[in-house]
């Protein structure tokens, strides 16, 4: 897994008179690229030692699902997905974390390479380049499952629609009455995070609602900013009367900031947060949540990666499933 | 994957003039065996056309973790246990789940003989016996993590100590100077059910207290159950001070019936679940419970598993791993 291969198709680019972007639109079998282009970046692929997935090869029976960490409130309802689409197609789901770590990768890497694979899903929001021009090299087809919202590139991606998740949240806080409504933010690298805070500011926008600075409080997804968030929030001279948590975790800090002040949930503060993990539902009160389709994202993941290892060209390289507002008990009338 | 396997392994035993166990013990390659009926056994088991596992034999650099449903909350644990000790050995972890149907079952077992396997580790109390035949059958090693304590048989099978586990806890709530404490029961078919409330029983024994039947209820593990059986305790003449609920579901269920009475954990009632799963750190208040160490027991079982493909014998066919009791913020003095 060397630097070296991002060279190599930065060559291909030059020696084919076109961007790296069209080389990797021909590697994947993408349909916007004129037959001309393809046939031209074709040939000096195959003098560079790069294989174009052959239609119809016959299949390893395998599907590898990589996860940075499986410690994650994410994972097991993926695994859920991608095992649902592959058991159906025969296929067996390898999974396997690498910790973010380059030795890990190389060793998972290294056990790839002695067993055959039809393809790979990356659950993350950052696969890094000299991972992917390996995979690419080896001619393995890759999806990548982002719950985060990394940024747009040439791998088939599977979403969720943030923004429109932050704006129902939002509304259905403002529907109960709440004109107060605290905010506490994902990761600022995560453009997810960014996306969930425009649907927040978007709803306010549109009932008429003053955004205030100090209603909005930094997080990074986890229990214990969840519950900082919420203890900073519920200090102000004007507490809000319900707080939005763009995940799950931090919902559940903000019910730990509620308690820990001998407040009550709903009856003192209302509650939202984002994902609909299945410990939501077992939350006391039950939460209020934006339910991310995670086995669905999962699912489609396989099938988009089992339709590229049989030669199909893919749509679309980003696709967003929509989100939905589930309604639970967290949440009353302001 | 017909019933006719168990029936071939009663014929060979009848032809050896042994047991069924002590056809299994070398088919498993196990030490307790003599020397003379070993070879008697082996003789007529290469008739009837099984084959003794062969040390050495190449590993096909994959090994299976089967789960009755993957929406088991332990799954991502003993997922993570297991992926750990195979990715050590450079071996791939193929996850599936056949939702407790014989087709689901047979479809993998398609898929398994499709592909190769160095081993496979069921996440169940009861792999059925077909199945359990036709593994051996095709000579494919075979190991049980078992959280729930079947019954013992000679497959290698790794549990917790859940009458320790249950005594534990009990003696936890007595230290706090609770005597009327509550036990919410997991599923009477269990041994894990019987041991833990054992547990409970002989701490209360062992501290003078009499056993109070009507403190008892009965469970299913799951979070109805738990909301239910606090429920009846909490409308008790004397209701208990604290409630020992036997998994953690079953604990945040106790949470939410006595937030529903407008009562609080740990003011009015203490709590303690069992399992220690990871969301037990983001309840509000965070729950005190009984560790069962699920990654360690994936961890054991892949080791075990791999073990048995390099043709070493296995000691002793049932190991139980220490449970521990995590003291957090969900029980007081009583």
């Amino acid at each position: 897994m060397s630097q070296g291969n991002s060279g190599n198709l930065a060559a291909v680019a030059r020696a084919a008179g076109v961007s790296v972007p069209t080389v990797s639109r021909v590697l994947n079998g993408r349909a916007d690229v004129s037959p001309g282009t393809r046939e031209r970046v074709e040939a000096i692929l195959r003098e560079h030692g790069y294989r174009r997935r052959v239609p119809g090869r016959s299949s390893s029976g395998l599907l590898d699902l990589v996860f940075n960490d499986l410690d994650s409130p994410w994972a097991v309802e993926i695994i859920r997905g991608v095992e649902e689409a592959a058991h159906t197609a025969g296929i067996g789901t390898v999974v396997s974390a690498i910790h973010g770590e380059a030795a890990s990768a190389r060793q998972w890497l290294s056990n790839l390479r002695a067993r055959a694979t039809d393809g790979v899903i990356f659950v993350t929001s950052d696969v890094t380049p000299p991972l992917h021009a390996e995979l690419r090299r080896l001619d393995i087809p890759l999806a990548v499952v982002d719950p985060a919202g990394g940024p747009v590139n040439d791998v088939p991606t599977i979403g969720a629609t943030n923004w429109a998740g932050g704006l129902a949240a939002t509304e259905h806080l403002l529907a109960l009455g709440h004109r107060r409504i605290g905010f506490i933010a994902g990761p600022k690298r995560l453009l997810c995070s960014r996306a969930r805070l425009d649907g927040y500011g978007a709803a306010l926008a549109a009932a008429g609602v003053e955004a205030d600075p100090e209603l909005i409080q930094p997080g990074d997804f986890y229990h214990e900013s969840g519950c900082a968030g919420a203890d900073a929030l519920l200090r102000l001279d004007r507490p809000p009367t319900a707080i939005f948590a763009a995940s799950d975790q931090m919902a559940f800090g903000v019910y730990e900031a509620v308690r820990r002040r001998g407040l009550r949930v709903p009856d003192d503060v209302s509650v939202v947060g984002f994902d609909d993990l299945p410990e939501s539902r077992w939350a006391s009160p039950p939460l209020t949540t934006v339910r991310q389709p995670l086995a669905e994202m999962g699912l489609l993941a396989a099938r988009t990666v089992l339709r590229l290892a049989r030669g199909e060209d893919i749509e679309t390289p980003r696709m967003e499933l929509a989100t939905s507002l589930v309604v639970r008990e967290s949440t009353v009338t302001a």
